[in-house]
């Protein structure tokens, strides 16, 4: 009887090669960093290196039902296409209260009521283990891992993008304060009956140093001179300072200034050994560190001098990204 | 043999009264608390009562050794007057490395080299465990133990007196930053390119909110208005207020309008759900609150409305003493 044992080969060959394949398929965590602008999603092995990553849009989504879908649907594809399990997922997210899951008035996201992201991430991942933390302190954690902070115990990440992050560590732990609510700095008020903020209030931090406050006060510079804007957005601006256009270089010192003053400001409140900058706006390079540590010489205390260092992340390189990478270590620290 | 027995009974009364007394002397605990203006030297009982305390004028010491032995005498006084064994003793001091017990660069200090209040205590307290912490973490510490703190997590406690200590609690631990030095917010800058500070900065929310800096806002809001000022210093101006004279409420209103706003700032550094006002300033009352609280609520981020209590220390009474308690609490926490 040929044909059956033509089957039996067929059936056992098979089932040999999906024993070859469960074999094959490495466990690795994933990272989910949902911000202002892109949600990164990320596999991440056991040596930190990112295996597969993804990238949405997070502005196209306004409820947290829809983008919990397609962040899952990402995640499913990915561990399918690189034959991954997936031993536990961490979501950094803003205005996230750690314990409940809750997100709920975060400025940079559509989505404003409560919602509880841990039941609709349970929906998809009903066993998988599943960790949230406020987005600058997973950047900050993702630091102290696989970036420069690790071993130190004091420190600032400062997160430049959409918005302004700050996660703070603060002898070797994460400061989340009452309701996982610390770090706001980006709402500080740092020049009073200044610029109005999408919060309600005048001068807020986050009006001068993140992308849409850097590319206002270029517009402004050049309204001032009389003269055309030379760039259509904040990554064209960046391209230009970098390039040596004088108003594009202006705009850079003047929002050094700012940001140097309020890291001078926060060395005060936290004391930390080392700030690290990072984000989309960080990119812009030594155009935006140059002003920035200037001011932030001058404005620091006497009683820091010498002892506060002020530099990029570790992870500013494209292979690396500190929201994916904080995210996934969300899972070591639990 | 009368003679020998008299000398026997009196030797055996004189060995029972020191067995008497022996028996009697209670265990207690000092706290010192060394401040701008006074350092405070209390006995505290195992249920946070003050025995006895003594005032020392600090500004008179140009030497922490000269300090320190005024101190000593003081303590040991206060022990043998008391009948008391010092069983440990607690000191509060600002820019002080509480794990080495050097303090350096005191703004309102006038030793300013680096000198150990460890070794100089320990000559005259050789076997007497002795702990150390900046004076406004002590004073959080105190609130936390004796005060309105008892069971929060998170909060900050604001001490307005020569200078601006905070002493912030966070996640049921004292913050202490790199080298100890966190929560000098009171060199924030809050009006940039303001007031000339002994910083060798500017603006500094200092000059603003402490005894000093209300009276010059007083001193101005005079001479714009061509007025003699019927207050000679701080205190008499707090009185001036409170019995309702303009020039004196206008000045606490332009106080809290600055301290309400810097508040703010710090709501959003921290997250704290309690903010507690102590100190020689606080001693002002609604005068100052008032129009604090307005600014606060005016400036504070609308994730933390209806989160964050601001209300006056829990240890304003004239019989508690929260730098005295809290550095006799130090012990408690070691």
């Amino acid at each position: 009887m040929p044909r059956i044992s033509h089957l039996r080969f067929f059936c056992n060959f098979a089932g040999f090669k999906k024993h070859l394949v469960s074999l094959k398929k490495r466990k690795m965590r994933c990272g989910v960093d949902i911000g202002g602008t892109n949600t990164m999603i990320g596999l991440v092995d056991e040596n930190g290196r990112i295996a597969d990553y993804d990238c949405i849009k997070t502005g196209k989504y306004e409820m947290a039902f829809d983008l919990v879908v397609t962040i899952a649907y990402s995640i499913l594809r990915m561990a399918k296409v690189n034959q991954v399990k997936i031993e536990s997922i961490g979501v950094g997210c803003p205005n996230i209260n750690p314990e409940t899951g809750i997100i709920e008035k975060a400025a940079n996201l559509k989505f404003k009521s409560p919602v509880s992201l841990l039941d609709e991430f349970r929906r998809y991942f009903p066993e998988t283990p599943l960790f949230f933390e406020n987005d600058a302190r997973a950047a900050a954690l993702g630091e102290a891992v696989y970036g420069s902070a690790k071993g130190l115990k004091n420190f600032l990440e400062i997160t430049l993008g959409t918005g302004l992050g700050c996660g703070i560590m603060a002898e070797g732990n994460l400061l989340a304060g009452n309701r996982g609510m610390a770090g706001e700095v980006g709402h500080s008020i740092i020049v009073p009956e200044g610029r109005e903020c999408g919060c309600g209030r005048r001068g807020c931090l986050e009006q001068y140093v993140v992308a849409n406050g850097i590319y206002r006060t270029y517009t402004e510079l050049c309204q001032q001179l009389n003269q055309p804007p030379k760039a259509a957005d904040y990554r064209s601006l960046a391209i230009l300072a970098k390039a040596g256009d004088s108003i594009a270089i202006d705009t850079y010192q003047k929002t050094g200034k700012i940001l140097g003053l309020a890291l001078a400001n926060m060395a005060c409140c936290y004391a930390p050994s080392h700030i690290f900058i990072f984000g989309g706006v960080a990119q812009a390079g030594d155009v935006l560190m140059e002003p920035t540590r200037e001011s932030f010489e001058k404005n620091l205390l006497f009683c820091y001098k010498d002892h506060i260092k002020l530099e990029f992340s570790g992870l500013m390189a494209s292979s690396k990204n500190a929201g994916i990478l904080g995210a996934a270590a969300l899972a070591d620290r639990a």
